[in-house]
């Protein structure tokens, strides 16, 4: 049976960049910094170690960029998919542009917080499709370390640095982005936050507190709200094309923690062997977890060409969005 | 003769909606906060006046967001298409769609500044020609006035508050986005900034200033960057359909100062009488200020359907970008 969807959109992913920074922070290093200890954190949140960058997110994310597009042509759109921006205006996707060399390609950010790079890859994927592009670059770059609160442990204890990139051209006919899918719920709108950076609790309002500029999360929460969702819509996916989970060769999930990762095959039906997983030695860099994570199996040559991969993850609003893809 | 860009995207705006504060503030009374007279206001930026909101974006949006949506369906994504966002996390889509009192719904940001509305359509368009989405509402919302900087005069007299909203569907036939087109420069990178409310000026980095917070503009740079750019991408835009310069019976400049608005019609070819200005009784509401003008042209029925649309404008980048479309 031919899906009216199984060729969604003909797209191929022609290169990957990776940005690790190499300073790395052990958990016992972070033990110092909050009120539990080094096992605390393991046991809590999976990660025993993070990078943390000494350099800005667009120096970060342009390193990743210019590795995807290696001896490659410019690309002619440059999409930002990260999750804090460098600054306010202009947007993340113009510094990138400026740290890679280049001048006068179009460029912009999409913001789905730790959905951004799924986000940006179906955006990426209809503008070639209905040729407003031909060779994309969506980056992601995230200093999850600077926006810490050494008050919240465990949230505290999560985050880390890195970036990563991938380059979209028109498929060579193998390759195809097959179904994508996202949905919010503002409910969960206060589970996961950082209250300042804009309108809300402004930097120059009298109230606005330290912790408003740093990132909250209700941890168990969260999860509880992602059990049910993240289910249904793999659920959605896999009624929507001919494939089944059990053709998918790999899952990229959000590196969200060791738990959101684990949950994939506790609870959702994958084989852990399919898993990718690098929040042990990452933590949560925000949206660059997840292209982090695939652009290391492919590094690693695990994701080869043919390979069916379903990106899936959850993000702040609460957010779900997951795409399936022939890589 | 048939461009094959002609019927580029088949969809149609198919609901509008606006949100002016009932605040009025004149140059009389900005100039009490800044070192310049009422008569110096009008002269250097035209705006005699702007809407000053007390309540914050998302509560602006969600009330334009409505009224394009009327007694309709529900959309089924909703695209934040800002200047500056409502907190850095989660991104103001999820706040729209709270305060519009929906749930379960796929929302996200775009963000390329000014430009923001103008990327947005062609991001909906995308995801409607793709099948990603059916109904898609784009809200625009931004509070100009939160982010002066009184030292900076001329700027600081530029700013206003605002929200617009369009709601987009596939086309009835008549209705057709027949191109879109966008350039970033980084080399202008510096000259529009909020530098604050990323990882570049954290809020919480001792050597973030309060101006550092606020917007920053070096409008003559802007100006002479603006010129010949957007004169190229009006030809550019002219070059690739079948239409003539003089078939467009109204263009939606970007509202960034009477000066900016002007120039389409005494250097860029136009017709005055075609020329959609809204900015000296709005002035300049970031990303809110293109749809704001748009849709207070529909309301007036100056806008009728059938008619050929042109939407151009600048933004932090320097980008420019346009949208031509038959409404």
């Amino acid at each position: 049976m031919q899906s009216p969807l199984l060729n969604y959109m003909n797209v191929r992913i022609a290169g990957v960049g990776l940005y690790l920074p190499s300073k790395i922070e052990t958990a016992a290093q972070v033990a110092t910094m909050i009120t539990h200890d080094e096992h605390w954190i393991i046991s809590k949140t999976g990660v025993k170690e993070r990078r943390v960058s000494e350099v800005d997110v667009d120096i970060m994310g342009a390193a990743a960029g210019k590795e995807a597009i290696g001896d490659g042509l410019p690309p002619d759109l440059i999409i930002n998919a990260s999750g804090v921006p460098k600054q306010t205006i202009p947007d993340t996707s113009v510094f990138f542009q400026r740290e890679m060399g280049y001048e006068g390609i179009q460029s912009f950010s999409v913001h789905g917080t730790c959905l951004s790079f799924i986000i940006a890859l179906n955006t990426a994927a209809a503008f070639i499709q209905c040729n407003s592009a031909n060779r994309v670059l969506i980056i992601s770059s995230d200093r999850g370390t600077r926006g810490r609160n050494f008050d919240e442990p465990e949230s505290a204890a999560l985050l880390g640095d890195g970036a990563a990139s991938v380059l979209v051209e028109a498929s060579d006919g193998v390759s195809q982005l097959h179904h994508w899918n996202m949905k919010t719920w503002p409910s969960g709108a206060n589970l996961t936050e950082v209250r300042g950076g804009g309108t809300n609790k402004h930097p120059q309002d009298p109230d606005t507190t330290a912790a408003d500029n740093l990132f909250t999360m209700d941890g168990p929460k969260v999860y509880k709200m992602a059990m049910t969702r993240v289910y249904k819509l793999m659920e959605d996916t896999f009624k929507a094309v001919e494939f089944e989970k059990n053709n998918v060769d790999w899952i990229i999930p959000h590196q969200a923690s060791l738990k959101a990762v684990q949950a994939y095959y506790q609870y959702g039906g994958f084989n852990k062997n399919k898993v990718i997983s690098i929040v042990e030695k990452t933590g949560n860099c925000v949206a660059a977890s997840l292209p982090m994570a695939f652009v290391s199996a492919v590094k690693e040559e695990k994701i080869k060409r043919g390979d069916l991969i379903y990106l899936i993850g959850t993000g702040a609003g609460f957010s779900a969005a997951s795409a399936l893809l022939t890589y």
